[in-house]
């Protein structure tokens, strides 16, 4: 629809590298809109795994160009009535990224980043869609068109119907906070290489007297556990622990040339309490 | 070889993502035909699972855009003789795809969608192939170089040795047939999510009496399961059987936010026989 | 910088495909040059095996068009002072090659394929570094902004400090030697299909006698083993294994339909004997 080179699409999804969903989904948007380019931020978001999804998007978004940013972790495709959740397309107040998905929290992370919902659409009834719709692949079937005709020119308006922003569901996310001189968290994802993201920022460490180059106590599952308070990994010797501010700039936790997850034997949403430690 | 710009070319293979043989398809495409867009299909294709590949390939290939379309699971590279295999490419009949790969069968099924084969080469000793020909690599050495060529322009007769369409391989498929009541069909394939790919129809269903919504008996390996014939996962609660149409209109079996496949403990080319449930 | 079209690049690195590093990177390269192809050689390298990333990046470039090709298997990523590692940039002497990485043996073997390092710069403090650096993720924050400025047309001096050839680290690689009537020889790795990649040459094993279509005995851990020297994998029954000449010109290990790593249950850096079967 428009003159200008088409937008970027970024492509993130739960969809497995196994399968030929993610391809597809590729050679749907090559047709809409031939030209784009299409970044794949990952297809590995464990299946269903909206929250961890939303982390990605969120850490990924900032780093990528400004475009369309397609996103699909959808547990509830194909439900109707009470139990179905919308399709959508959406853009941010800053920076005017378009963001589409499914309308379960998926988007909500990356949002707020830019400054919140400026204007949405449902597009479940998409004049994109293609049909027969099926039950089960919606990525195909609607998600993927609408964005090669986002990122061909058309605007949200004409992809979907209007949606106000206050409907849209949020993301419940678990936080961590200060108790005492503890600081209660929780491990909000484990990442490829083994490390525990904790929703603790460096900002509540410092509350609880944690400097740079110090010990802290960790309690979790009944064990106790000490880490060091490290810039990077090589600050600990290989095989130790270490409290550490990631790339994405939240608290984690890590072992030197080897696996936190394994050695504490936690993953998502495990609590943990962490001091400074007395020695 | 032509102004034009490069047609695009899609890539579905077996080799896997641990390896660099992927990647080294794509570097041959590019010095042959620099600009050339490829699209990955999938290279997660369970190694030398012809059939598997050869469904897949079916199942995208109207999802994507006309052009040069590259498919490699090929357990008899290097074989020579009575044993070998051809290496092909071929036009199709309708919408002119043009399908590179190995002769077992890998293409048939994508071809015959688009209204069988007008033209075939043999590109074994093709002018594109590149030199030495390694014996176990003819994705590199053979096939990548031939579907830059293609894209660029070169037409089918200069890229191989003409062959009669008769000649090809066939794929052998299992195929579901009406015994009285029952309907007795096989697993294809189990995809990444657990739901079980089956060789029946909507209209073989039908036949044996079943309506949506209706309840279903499943024999298989000794053991009965109940299931609902749904049009989609919510329409059963969570962890329950489903019986539906997929995305590829294909009837395929599924768990409600579970796996069929091992609820059933089942995979490619399992029996199965489903009748009207009598209550 | 330049009018020219960008660059091509080219990028491996062991980030695996569940996490959003690969995208991340993909995105950061797009920012820096809007319209630069980039090429995934694979991201399936096992974490932190410099060595295995090494040789996968020399089997591959010379499949790649030229252009700037970023590796990143990265153990010591973070580390400072005497542990550190430099993030370094060259150029290769023959087809001006431009390569980029950490300078821990990953991009030498490349290196010495292309006629050894015409000019080298550290690229630690580039200008082009996104700030703040973490400590983790250098893909993101050093490489590929590196990567987008000379694909763009950037040149090495302007990315980064000079620093001679000589500095750069070697990969300290196994070396198979004649002993005798035996060949001694190392498993270099172990393919995604179970194929045995060995440090011997062609010119070795004709040394001690081999011919293709003989037999060859095959000592490991105590065990002895007979394979038939091959050129391919169908030349032997199935189940059987054969010594071949792989599609990198290396000699390896296969079993044909089936694995050489299962059956020999060998790995990296086993050493191994050969010498040609008396009967």
């Amino acid at each position: 629809m428009s003159n200008a080179s088409p937008a970027v699409i970024t492509f993130l999804s739960d969809y497995g590298y196994g399968d030929e969903f993610v391809g597809v989904c590729h050679g749907v948007i090559a047709r809409r809109c031939p030209g784009a380019s299409v970044i794949d931020i990952t297809h590995g978001i464990p299946r269903h795994d909206v929250r961890l999804g939303a982390l990605a998007l969120r850490s990924a978004l900032p780093y990528m160009p400004s475009g369309i940013h397609l996103a699909i972790v959808d547990p509830g495709v194909g439900a109707v009535g009470e139990d179905g959740r919308r399709a959508v397309a959406l853009r941010t107040i800053e920076q005017a990224r378009v963001l589409i998905g499914p309308d379960n929290g998926l988007l909500a992370a990356a949002s707020e980043l830019f400054g919140g919902v400026a204007e949405a659409v449902d597009i479940g009834r998409s004049p994109e869609r293609l049909e027969p719709i099926s039950a089960t692949f919606h990525g195909r079937d609607i998600f993927a068109p609408v964005a090669g005709a986002l990122a061909d020119g058309a605007q949200l308006a004409e992809v979907g119907d209007p949606l106000a922003a206050t409907d849209l569901r949020e993301l419940p996310l678990p936080t961590a906070h200060r108790d005492g001189e503890w600081l209660r968290a929780h491990v909000l994802h484990a990442d490829h290489f083994g490390n525990l993201i904790l929703d603790a920022t460096q900002v509540q460490i410092s509350e609880i007297g944690l400097r740079l180059g110090g010990q802290v106590e960790i309690e979790l599952a009944g064990a106790t556990h000490t880490a060091r308070y490290a810039s990077t990994f090589a600050d600990v010797p290989a095989h130790k622990l270490l409290l550490y501010e990631d790339a994405q700039q939240m608290m984690a936790l890590a072992v030197n040339r080897g696996s936190a997850e394994r050695l504490l034997d936690a993953g998502s949403d495990c609590e943990l309490s962490l001091r400074r430690s007395g020695t």
